[in-house]
């Protein structure tokens, strides 16, 4: 199958996807969320794995927006454990490093780290964690470090100096699998909506009632502007729910004066704190 | 009175200001919104203007943390209606521009212009639209082009060769003013509030149930992250509410087992459509 994924091989795109799709597949990388996408139009790729939040700096809306203008199914998710390292050449220790390399978001999860352990050396931000390894490796620099997952450092035979070198243990991020034309996962107990509510008071509390009634627990709420509505909102729902369930919510959504969009039902992946 | 905002004087976050201040203050020019937040910590200015959400774009997080973090209180909004314009040096024509300058953000409302009028220009990003028009004026650029406000083009001495470029009409910016020992303007009639409910399956719909039945309508609604707490979340919440309602809906949110943070009550601005 041919997977496409934001970021280089080693990136957390790539963790993420092999953990929900298991090892053997062709990678498409592509430099921004918006290349995922369009090599799905294209079918150079048969399914998406992208980035949709973080639990330290919240939904990366982009993507959203994306999902619903493309209109492919969500038919999978994944939470990640996202642990930073250090990585340098075999034999390089902390004393030796002048240059850090990674990407802003990484470089800024380490910032107590790098200012406590690494406070002189110079940090350059790179466009890509594991495109940071493969950079120092290319470019033969004994004195620099980059910050990415361990797979990055083993797939350039580069060595972890620090693991879990981020500043909050407890830094998720959830990736959505996307596949055009993609069926209903058997073992489906989650759904993501997009909900566009009359702009009456009290609209969205009598849409979330709906699901309040139905005993459907609600896990995010996004509202996202709408284009061309100055002030108006679309909210991006996801709900625990059954097939059965989620055909009665839309109904009755709908008999409200909602419209709703179905951005697809996939099995939940509660993954946090272990590993 | 000394008005902390974010960029230049002549941005749009100046306009803010003088709409809501009037003319004849002080301003203090920061680079970033931490900045404008860290000149009201240290007493360097006396009020801050930031921007909160975009009507294409969307919530600039970044203003939501801050907020919570400061809790200095909110005393006032106000709605821009963003209007770009095309800025060059007197004389100039659209035939001589070979370069345009201008904030990612500015370029990027301005794209289906650029790419029909000036499809061969060179794009160069400046961190600031009246910054911009500084540059090119500075360095006697005669065949650059700067996308800003007419106020910038005025405090330049330049002109505005195209005006309102931007590519949809209804783009408006929402800004809030901020002072630390603020009191409460007399004819408030709005609140922003910071919701924690807690992490039991319909709280949310209970908490937005409490605005329902007091008939104070919900203009805002925004999921945020919580830190070091996996995928829970604190709702920022926008309500047209009076003072003595807003404390029986505390009171409310607060025996349901809610965290509430008022982050100020301020008079609303409807702006929309027109100028």
């Amino acid at each position: 199958m041919k997977i496409a994924i934001q970021g280089a091989l080693g990136s957390f795109h790539h963790i993420a996807s092999q953990q929900f799709y298991g090892d053997g597949h062709e990678y498409i990388c592509c430099d921004t969320f918006a290349g995922v996408f369009e090599a799905l139009a294209s079918r150079g790729a048969d399914v998406g794995v992208v980035a949709i939040e973080n639990s330290l700096c919240g939904s990366i809306t982009e993507v959203y927006d994306l999902l619903l203008r493309h209109n492919y199914p969500i038919v999978g998710e994944v939470a990640e454990h996202i642990h930073q390292n250090l990585i340098t050449f075999p034999g390089a220790k902390l004393g030796d490093i002048t240059r850090v390399y990674s990407h802003p978001v990484a470089l800024a999860q380490c910032a107590e780290f790098l200012e406590s352990k690494l406070p002189r050396v110079e940090i350059i931000e790179h466009h890509d964690t594991a495109g940071a390894v493969e950079y120092i490796k290319d470019h033969d620099e004994h004195g620099s470090a980059a910050i990415a997952s361990t797979l990055a450092a083993r797939m350039h035979g580069m060595n972890v100096l620090c693991p879990s070198i981020q500043d909050e243990r407890s830094n998720f991020t959830r990736f959505l699998c996307i596949q055009p034309n993609g069926s209903l996962p058997p073992d489906a107990d989650k759904a993501s909506l997009v909900l566009t509510t009359s702009h009456q008071p009290g609209a969205l509390y009598k849409a979330l009632g709906v699901f309040a009634d139905l005993d459907c627990n609600l896990t995010k709420l996004e509202s996202r502007p709408i284009r061309g509505k100055v002030w108006h909102y679309q909210f991006y729902i996801d709900v625990e729910v059954t097939k059965l369930t989620l055909a009665e919510a839309i109904k009755q959504l709908e008999s409200q004066g909602c419209i709703v969009k179905n951005l697809g039902m996939y099995r939940a992946s509660y993954k946090d704190f272990d590993d």
